[in-house]
């Protein structure tokens, strides 16, 4: 099944990170494609990536990258698919640079946010889900049991927090 | 027509700002609708205008709000459509607080951040038209001569500043 | 007896910090409760914990988040009752962010904000019983012993040192 | 009529922004006393100040201060009485100095910190009526009309919104 | 003459603030070139500026750029002549964004990053002088008169303070 | 001996941090105190302990806290003595809340600021012993001789990586 | 009279702040001596200044920059005299930068940092004034004088503040 | 073979960082000196080093620093060779302290600043052999060849990772 989603990073590195957001797209069983590709060190072949992209049925670009994240700008800025940015961690700026360099955008070309780290990367997999939900009642329909769902644990957390008491 | 976007702001005062968001919509003739409501102050307004959009036809929400911008995430957390959150400038912090409040969204419910201020009000426009344009090749069609438009700006205003020097 | 505190989190990863406020308040007999609400897995949840909390004799409730926090706004927002809101550290920004998204609440809405992390849950818990001591001088008298005893232990830390040199 | 809630300025440039907290007070016909006293400059008037502060009836005071702000803290540690701690803006800082100075006190002698700035400034005065109001059913209900009344105003607006566009 | 340094910005509103850079390097009669290009508007157009600047005697390349300002870093994968990044200020964040989105380049891509406006413009200039200085006697000589009269003019700054008083 | 310079500390988790002083004031051979005083927890202690410490020989005050570091201006509003002021490193802002709280004073009351943690302990000495030596030929000979030694030592370890190499 | 305290700027932008230390030094009586010297632009010249100083008479030497202000930094490595820096507000950081490069010194070479602008140079004049009345009966008589005459203005605002309510 | 590039650091334990600088220049065969010379400790070396760089061979500086990093805008002082500054990181303050000293120097001596730790220190190497390549067509070659080899490993690690998958 042709991928919808294109997960993009910058360094293999973000993979420990990235792993978050295939496990999500996995769970609501859309199709994903992931790969490595700089804005810096191999900035043609991200262009062709992007380029490409719309044509070979994908329809959310998640890219992920670290320190002076341009990644998520440069892809950006070659698709009018709506991109979203997942700024990493770590570093020694703890991810503020990457935030940064991701949401502070000029306008003109938007790039969709995410939080630093683990939550901004399984965040971008449900804001994927979402958008692509929009024209698939489906996945609608997971999205809606994935929010009870995570209801549902809270509460058994919380029934459990007063039963331990 | 009804509106397919909806525009919240947590006060009045962020007006200004939000009619970049609204001029963009404009132009793309994407209908739209633009509310005051706030998180603190109106939740139950608030949560009852998030909880009817999606039956009245709205497929994006974008949400403004300052200092501890509550507004994107609390809406987010009543609507599986894809929320766009615009950190509003202004106040003691220059709206870094806004930022981190909107973007640091823990896992589970996404909030699709822009920049701060109008540089962020435009781009939440032009991201929720790439959103919807996933469905409607007319919007992408426009979407693309908007990239060429800006290219062709920049282009002319390069050329001036040849002919000036 | 019923409790007069109602302490609530965002997360049960929040449990170990708070631990530190139910510490206190046990030292000073206050009775109170501790549950998991999240203002965004869990919004009705959380609104009907904190709209029928003044009912069940909760006099202060204290929230805990991390991240975006959003908890004790969105709690605040519930009732007139005092609210405490204490930031949780951790995340890659330290806890920045949830300091900013609670203690820069705009106009109308009040939260009490104590430190980041341990400090502030346990500050948490004394400024609740500074609070209920207005109208119990059994328990004004407990938090003045208590000061005496801080006081003391100072001293006795002092006194150590000098021997110790 | 004695005064309940004691505020206290660390300079007389403070002033301006205190009295968005008067005003507040006074709407909620709260009496209360303002003082200027500086933690360096009149530290034993300060403390006097503080020290007799209950026994004149006073129940909650509000400290406001910038910079390296510590009049809030400083107050808090001669008092059992709860103290709201207040940053300042202005400086080269924009209050992030006194914002620390205010909320990061260590465990043991809490200050409830509200925004920096006059939205802080009103929330301090809130947030004292909120905890005068636990014993107090009139200002209860003094509150709860208030809290009608922003969300009036909020929607007053948002239907200004809609006509005029 | 081939100009020998390349300015580019990301945008017009930049050139007030450039200026300097281009003052500097006529006060030392290298022969420059000042273009407007963006990262994110004209991305094709960027690189074919970039790629051709070697051929046409380009040495040196000075890269402009506010918020998150990727044009430098995206210049710099590029091209292996020396670029150099100055950060514009204005925006909410004040040139912070854009300093961190240049001077955090990952390992491999190089991007010589001076201050946040002027004093950076000024700075760029001379550090592409003294670049070209390294295989340009003239230059340097230059470059040392220019040092000599940076102190001189402090010297006599100092002598009028003196007599002032 | 009398001791000349006075050490106090918020607590005594500064003490190994504060060990760093104490170690080049004896190197130094100036007879210090070393003390635990709180300016929240014990603050007619720390009064005390100030207000009698020039009758008892002492010349330089260094004060030490984190968090929201007042001990440092308490100390230095209830002296002429010069005060010097060191921010504990650690707690989750890593010292910049105690930097603020100590180098951020008002005007009328000077704190000498040095670095976060142990280089502005170590610092804080030297400084004391910069001071005493004012009026102490001995002292400066000493001062000159560790500043040569200093020298000394960074000299060796150049010839041994020049060696290594 | 033999100038007692050196005063001096990185530039004479920074004169009108540093009118602020000349100001308190002349209500004391200190003579002192403002030069402008930097340590970027006049090397030599600073450090022929700085070794001189002490042959000369100067007990302290205040040194204020801004930006990354190196110039208190190589004042105090090149003497024993007690250095004051002090941190220029203005430029796009507001004096964070300069307040980094200041305070941060690495172990060894200590700078006695104040606030930043004109509280911190006004609070530089009196930190050398306590230093200077260590030796200095009539001094001192004149600093406490000072705190007097401080408290009584605070205390005269306060009254002011009464009868105009 | 005469060393073209002059590596200094401030201190021994910014020689594990500094290797990666080193490692660079090895690989593309570009003679280097590694010195240890601190711009407070040893002030006259440090001018003498930078002094008779230029008549040693040496075209490029490359200085290393951290906490209020003064190493590299001093020797940028005291020649007209372009140098290249890396903040260190590691401290209280992750580095952010040596980036702004560094990077914010004041208009008139330029320091091509690079990013915090090894990222900064490798592409140190990389920038200073960029700049000599302007004059060494076999370098540009070396150059080239590096980019390409970085586009190679960034290609093969994504073959791997959709192989693995």
């Amino acid at each position: 099944m042709n991928p919808k989603v294109l997960i993009v990073m910058g360094s293999d590195s973000d993979c420990p990170v990235m792993e978050e957001t295939a496990k999500i797209l996995e769970q609501f069983a859309i199709p994903y494609e992931m790969r490595i590709a700089s804005a810096h060190r191999t900035p043609q072949k991200t262009a062709a990536l992007v380029e490409g992209a719309a044509d070979r049925g994908i329809q959310v670009i998640i890219a992920a990258a670290g320190l002076a994240a341009h990644l998520p700008g440069v892809v950006a800025a070659g698709t009018i698919l709506p991109v979203i940015g997942v700024p990493m961690g770590g570093g020694p700026l703890n991810g503020v640079d990457a935030l940064y360099a991701i949401v502070q955008m000029p306008g003109g070309i938007p790039v969709a946010t995410t939080a630093i780290g683990k939550a901004g990367a399984k965040n971008a997999a449900l804001l994927a889900a979402q958008i692509l939900a929009l024209g698939d009642a489906e996945l609608s329909g997971k999205l809606l049991a994935y929010r009870q769902q995570m209801a549902t644990e809270v509460e058994a957390k919380d029934r459990k927090l007063q039963e331990r008491r």
